[in-house]
């Protein structure tokens, strides 16, 4: 069995989307061997990092991520190489893929989310999230920390979401090929969460 | 697929080690739809609910968190039924059950995390701890918020990460028979982590 970590570290030097510093994660100490044990705190915004993004995220009436059946979060994955797109990923992008209904769909581009924030990201027009939901994905991943950019209506996040297609967004994608392979990333059972901080691996 | 489910829910009012006030994590919404999404921020205690303790944890100089093989958190499980036992489980409860090497042993006993926090917790006695890390195990999971009670020298603790043995506290196993399944508990990827909250299932 061959175990590819897809998350990249949570540290206070860690990359935050547009580099806000609220979404910088804090870790504090709370107690130390000389009391007992080595003990500490994580404070973290859930879309920091490797995380899933739940339908409520941008749906007034969407689930929450402790409500959306467990069996969307692991499964048969395909890692797409999508490294020569320049700006978005769009249908045409994707038409010619094999693409299959359940698959757990992972857009490996030319970003790197364990680098700086790069605003300039690639990410899946609305017209590629359109043709991915008509496939019956599972879910779909990608390697920025956004999956759109600048889009006030939040068109992909929409489209997707409403299907309850959940969404993976910082996933590490730089060392893993095209190919099929079975993902995991489950969401820590969080109530009322708009998403979750994950570890996702890919195995083979 | 059939995925049990072993992760309490995360909230201000869920279940808490010694019912410590510092132990209940806290949830707070950072952004609603009407500034354009729904957003928050998790901060809870590396201990809490269902999580793995590295053994830094306990070991001044013991592995933190990230550093551990990810193989360590997932593979071929035995959940064993102790729920019979009333105080401790000791080598003798556990010689003559099937344990093999690089079992993930799960010990189901009469404790639920999901309930209030019960100081009289069925937990792990040290010759049990030494039973199990005779047997070359993986990992080891328990239904109580600790796997010992109230012994200042942590021996149940170290005798199992010096190993590296992760240990699993928290997790809920009161849906589960005893037998073979295959049990998955990546922990989050947090520097210089002591432990991690997990979304712990087991599959089959």
């Amino acid at each position: 069995m061959k175990i590819y970590d897809l998350s990249p570290e949570i540290s206070e030097q860690m990359a935050v989307y547009k580099n806000k510093s609220e979404k910088r994660p804090k870790i504090k100490v709370t107690r130390t061997l000389k009391e007992g044990t080595n003990e500490s705190k994580l404070d973290i915004e859930l879309h920091t990092g490797s995380h899933v993004d739940a339908p409520y995220h941008t749906l007034k009436f969407g689930n929450t991520i402790e409500k959306l059946s467990l069996d969307k979060f692991m499964g048969n994955s395909i890692v797409l190489d999508l490294t020569k797109v320049k700006d978005s990923i769009r249908q045409s992008n994707l038409s010619k893929l094999r693409i299959k209904k359940n698959d757990i769909v992972l857009l490996k581009t030319k970003n790197n989310p364990d680098k700086n924030f790069n605003p300039d990201f690639t990410y899946l027009h609305k017209s590629g999230a359109a043709y991915l939901a008509s496939k019956k994905i599972k879910a779909v991943g990608i390697d920025s920390l956004g999956i759109e950019r600048n889009d006030p209506s939040h068109e992909t996040h929409n489209i997707l979401l409403r299907k309850n297609i959940p969404i993976f967004e910082g996933l590490d994608l730089s060392k893993v090929k095209q190919g099929n392979y079975f993902f995991h990333g489950l969401p820590l059972k969080i109530k009322n969460g708009d998403a979750s901080p994950v570890r996702a691996v890919l195995v083979r």
